[in-house]
């Protein structure tokens, strides 16, 4: 009996004391790359858990050596059996764990005592089952630290190393198909079903991999560390993971350090629906973080996000087989005219563009098209270059050759009779410039044609959108990481746990943030008074920690022109507020400069339970409300990444002043929300801050922050 | 030499005048089901046009008669070969002319002398190439429509009767594979080579089809007369189009025949991108139409829009493989818990509801699962099914039959071992209820388990991300198909060219649309007695067909609360015209009732170059600006109809007074553009209306039509 399944339902994963006890690289190592395998529990049955790995490290190849554990055999098969780790005779790489849970906790301790650094085990009745199998986990835990042993699972189906066959994994995608491609593509799974059946696809699609890990209940290392150790390994040029919930902190960290190596991170994030997520929560004991967060921080740290498995090995293996290109420029060289079209829609979706050629590309290109064939881009050769030899060459180098073009796209679609030739001349092409050349064709019954791609590095597509998607995250990928990071600012007075609403604004103030004039006043004559110093139009507005709903309270008044209409505002505010709470702390009145002529924002800043501090900014009004146009990164931020966040919102032509609208204060809007960005790491007594509306006025008139709520951190949460 | 393209550069398609000369459905079968087939320039060079089709014919055991024509052979292979058509023996239902351009039309002649019903042209040299071509296309379509031939081209690949092995075509995929899928999938292409890729796909994926067609330059039979035969044709049940432009009146046509009879209709449209589109234009020699409406259009007619390929033929064959689900609540079922959490994410993406179980299901569902695992929709399973027997039948049983469920996604993912029991305990539930059941699980080396449920029916994906998105579909097309098609509304006085602009609104006002209290005056006097009349505040508006940017050039007064203020802005107005625009012709000055408290629309109704009449609803300010957000519908619509489409705004809460706003008059709405859609099919000399803003005040309140533009037809076309 094998399984293949991946049900935890599980307490969060526990952090790894790297201080204390840290799992050494060598560590590490030993469990991804291991020199010697021994098996405790080893079968001759190979639909057992312990009969499988030995079945598959002799199927792969695995050249070190393997050492069977099992007191009842002297040998299985061809291979000598020992009937404890203490009897094997030379050194111990890793060790297979293939028991039951409870025998489990004795094996890691032998393990220990034999000097094992590392050891993964299958078995599931860990802290996916209750109280008892959290507890058999937490002493598993308990040893693997104090030994610094790297210990993968409990509760998983193993890993792979593919280049030497080390088959550390009971997975049944082997059993389908013991062909494993070899390649530079590293893949972590926090499930164990699903990364199975992706690396059966993987199989099936000629995606290179050279590493499969699954994580399984993470009782020691978490999806983090294999990525942290997949960025140091040479052999993995690109990983993608599949994760249900991360450790903010480790995986901002980790995802960090994979950008500055430039090794390229696809991430599927699963459990962004309700439904899903419920799921996500039973399945991993963590509950799945609120997706939008997700989206804006792996944007953020350049991390490619996958929506779909389809996705992940397409995005995973053009960042391996690719060349990065220098811009999102896009020539399209087709044999169909259907499929050029096709491919030029999914660019503008794509945000690729298709610039239209120069004219000095445009005459190389028609003195080597057929008459009736149109110098442009996307470029319809007509089906002539499958009879016509040079021709695709010919036009291939043009378009790579041409300064207006940062990347290929080739779709040939079908060349059943001339597809080695037609293979040569991409190559020829591709070898004439430094630029990613991605083609789209089918797999003909002659396989040497793509071979030859394959083994030039050219990737292959077998559908036009997928690979036009493909060449979007490579575009994508590319600016990303060639983007500098920017500094930011610190912060300097943090929040003090004390201070009223009101003087809370003033403490914004003093942060940076510009309110509109105004003050707070128990007294009507001292409003009057306030309002003749600001001048009018002036508003009032009650300032109470009780009064939530103050414009369907009657506790506001805008629009107030003299010193009349101010004395009768503030009697009929405290009247209303009086009536309709009765027992209202009341601080004061704010009398407040009316603000016009402005764009709204709203700009916040709150506490996200996988990631922590974040801070958002939204069109104000309709936008926010209704169509959630809003941008989040990761808090603080430098003003440079707050501009960038603002073009990103889909109002912002009406910030930046196209279609007919003066363009407002983008700086001044980028400071504040660089400015609030910080107060949360620096003030621990607050869990939010949020400005709306925030008003930008025309360029160098600066913004108004004309309402704040601030949100302590014994308040509820709040969400974005 | 063979050649696999589509290159045409042509005039428009002409319509076909099937009053004077119809092409008879007798005439359409014998081309797309022929009972004997001649060849014109028949070959025994299989690179040849001529060589091909007789290769296929015979490999794919067509029943038929063959009559190669060659005068130059007594025999080709072990067909016996013609000198001419007229000394065939028998009767032909199908002469494939594969002759250069020059002897296409002398070709046509014998055809037509000797009775052939129906001929496909593979040359290229027509329209596509220019004057000469053009003539040489006018002339053959005269004589097919004088003859009523039904002629598939010219500079097309053919076609293929699927069941009877009917390849009248040049195809490489043919070369590539000559096995082809049977099944119920009827295929039509504007585009030649992409056409072929689509069929190798087609045959790669195992996507069964019953007639692949391309269209080639479209000279006698266009799209939408495949698309009718199709409709008509009782093998087939979904038919999947690739188009670059339609002709609009007849696509609506057959489209509403196709929902009439119940047959899906799946089509991908390309040229939506300023790129494709420029090539679509070269490409077919017809503008892509505007993509918004396409998209509306289709979706209005129940046609399923196919983005992709892979979108295409996943979206064909689940059509016709999977039953049509009652609604769009689905049961999720997984051996993977990531793959269930995947799958729920994709249907909330895909508008699918994955509903809480009831207690009753919960409790059946929790006595076949393992202890540990939740009865929840979506439904992990864990890995046990794949090694308890029955556990899986029971638990799609249970699923199939809970009333909470229209539809269950089922992911087996992998089951090398148990795949043959697996492949019976689907087959068992899927027996058990009529609710339609998807699959997705890879190839196994051992074929039959997948071909079990192919054989039953049961359509299976290897990405669950396709089949959802094909779930997705299937319920959208079930729901439209259902839905009743409303009747419209019929419009009694047409807009007179003479009217002024003014007289225009008036027009508007007794086709019911209601504009606020307003009048035009050229006198001063006349402006103050009007406004005291309409009641303050008021505002004023130049009237004058030269003045465009009223506002700006200070031709607007707003807010005018007093017979001063009034009189002032009257002779203001006046004055900033007299400098800004000394010769404009003025009209008068509008006095106006100011509408405050409303939600604004922009509704138009404007002529689409393809499809004619449509209207239009968006939210004003910022949405209709910048974030696009609107709804397209042919015109006329119903109010029904008209509701729907602003439901269908991403704005909509704002109107339909969700989020703590008060309800708006979303009848008088909905009335408003219902009445507004009727006035294009009436009035010739109208081009297009646009109202900006339409207040929608609160329920009971009606609308004001505060703003409207009048387009006449010789003017400037506007688009959407």
């Amino acid at each position: 009996v094998y399984r293949d399944h991946d049900h935890t339902v599980g307490l969060p994963r526990p952090a790894v004391n790297t201080s204390a006890t840290p799992i050494t690289h060598h560590a590490l190592r030993a469990l991804l790359d291991p020199q010697s395998i021994a098996v405790v529990g080893a079968s001759s049955d190979r639909g057992k858990a312990g009969g499988r790995p030995l079945w598959y490290l002799q199927e792969m190849g695995y050249a070190g050596p393997i050492y069977p554990i099992n007191p009842h055999r002297r040998e299985l098969g061809s291979l000598p059996c020992y009937p404890s780790l203490n009897a094997v005779p030379g050194p111990i790489d890793l060790c297979i764990v293939a028991v039951p849970a409870e025998q489990v906790e004795g094996t890691i301790l032998d393990c220990a005592a034999r000097g094992v650094p590392a050891a993964v085990v299958f078995a599931s009745g860990f802290a996916e089952i209750g109280p008892d199998g959290q507890q058999r986990q937490a002493r598993i835990r308990e040893v693997a630290l104090a030994y610094g042993m790297a210990l993968c699972g409990p509760n998983c189906l193993g890993l792979l190393n593919v280049r030497s066959g080390a088959a550390a994994t009971f997975t049944t995608a082997l059993e389908r198909c013991i062909e494993v491609p070899i390649g530079n593509v590293g893949f972590v799974s926090q499930s164990g079903a699903i990364a199975a059946f992706i690396l059966a696809l993987a199989q099936d699609q000629g995606v290179g991999l050279c590493s499969f890990v699954t994580t399984g209940n993470e009782a020691v290392l978490r999806f983090e560390d294999y990525i942290r150790y997949l960025v140091d390994d040479e052999n993995t040029q690109v990983i993608i993971g599949y994760v249900e919930g991360v450790d903010g902190a480790a995986f901002v960290d980790v995802a960090r350090l994979a950008r500055a190596r430039h090794k390229p991170l696809v991430v599927m994030k699963v459990g962004a629906s309700v439904a899903g997520a419920g799921t996500a929560a039973t399945h991993t004991g963590k509950l799945a973080g609120a997706d939008a967060v997700y989206n804006a921080v792996f944007r953020q740290l350049g991390v490619v996000r996958a929506r779909s498995v389809e996705d992940l090995l397409d995005f995973g293996r053009t960042l391996s087989e690719a060349r990065l290109p220098q811009g999102g420029r896009v020539g399209i060289v087709s044999i169909s005219g259907g499929a050029a079209v096709l491919m030029a829609d999914w660019c503008e979706l794509s945000s690729l563009e298709v610039p239209p050629l120069t004219p000095d590309t445009r005459t190389q290109l028609q003195s080597v098209l057929p008459w009736f064939a149109t110098a442009a881009n996307p470029l319809d050769t007509t089906g002539r270059p499958l009879w016509e030899e040079g021709m695709l060459r010919d036009c291939l180098t043009i378009m790579a050759q041409a300064p207006e073009v940062d990347m290929i796209l080739l779709h040939v679609g079908l060349a059943p009779g001339p597809g080695r030739r037609i293979a040569e001349e991409i190559l020829a092409a591709a070898g004439a410039s430094d630029k990613p050349l991605l083609v789209c064709w089918l797999p003909e019954s002659d396989p040497i044609p793509h071979a030859m791609l394959r083994e030039a590095g050219v990737p292959i597509y077998v559908d036009p959108t997928r690979l036009v998607r493909s060449a979007a995250v490579l575009a994508w990928y590319a600016a990303t990481s060639a983007a500098p990071t920017s500094s930011h600012r610190t912060f300097i007075e943090p929040f003090s746990e004390d201070m009223t609403d009101f003087q809370a604004r003033e403490w914004l103030t003093r942060v940076g943030i510009t309110m509109p004039r105004e003050a707070v006043t128990t007294v009507s004559n001292e409003a009057v008074a306030q309002a003749e110093t600001i001048g009018f139009p002036v508003c009032l507005k009650i300032v109470s920690p009780d009064v939530l709903h103050r414009s369907e309270l009657g506790a506001v008044r805008v629009g107030l022109n003299s010193t009349g209409e101010v004395a009768g505002a503030f009697d009929e505010i405290l009247t209303n507020v009086e009536t309709s709470v009765p027992d209202a702390r009341v601080e004061g009145i704010l009398v407040q400069e009316m603000v016009v002529n402005g764009t709204e924002l709203m700009v916040s800043t709150f506490r996200d339970e996988t990631f922590g501090p974040v801070v958002v900014c939204a069109m104000g009004g309709i936008a926010v409300e209704v169509l959630q146009d809003r941008v989040i990164r990761l808090a603080p931020v430098s003003s440079t990444e707050a501009r960038a966040m603002l073009s990103e919102l889909r109002g912002a032509p009406l910030l930046f002043g196209v279609r007919g609208g003066a363009p407002r204060d983008v700086e001044a809007a980028a400071d504040a929300i660089s400015l609030l960005s910080t107060v949360l790491p620096a003030s621990e007594a607050l869990d939010a801050v949020e400005i709306n509306p925030l008003i930008v006025l025309e360029e160098g008139r600066g913004v108004r922050a004309v309402d704040t709520v601030i949100r302590r951190r014994a308040e509820e949460p709040m969400h974005a």
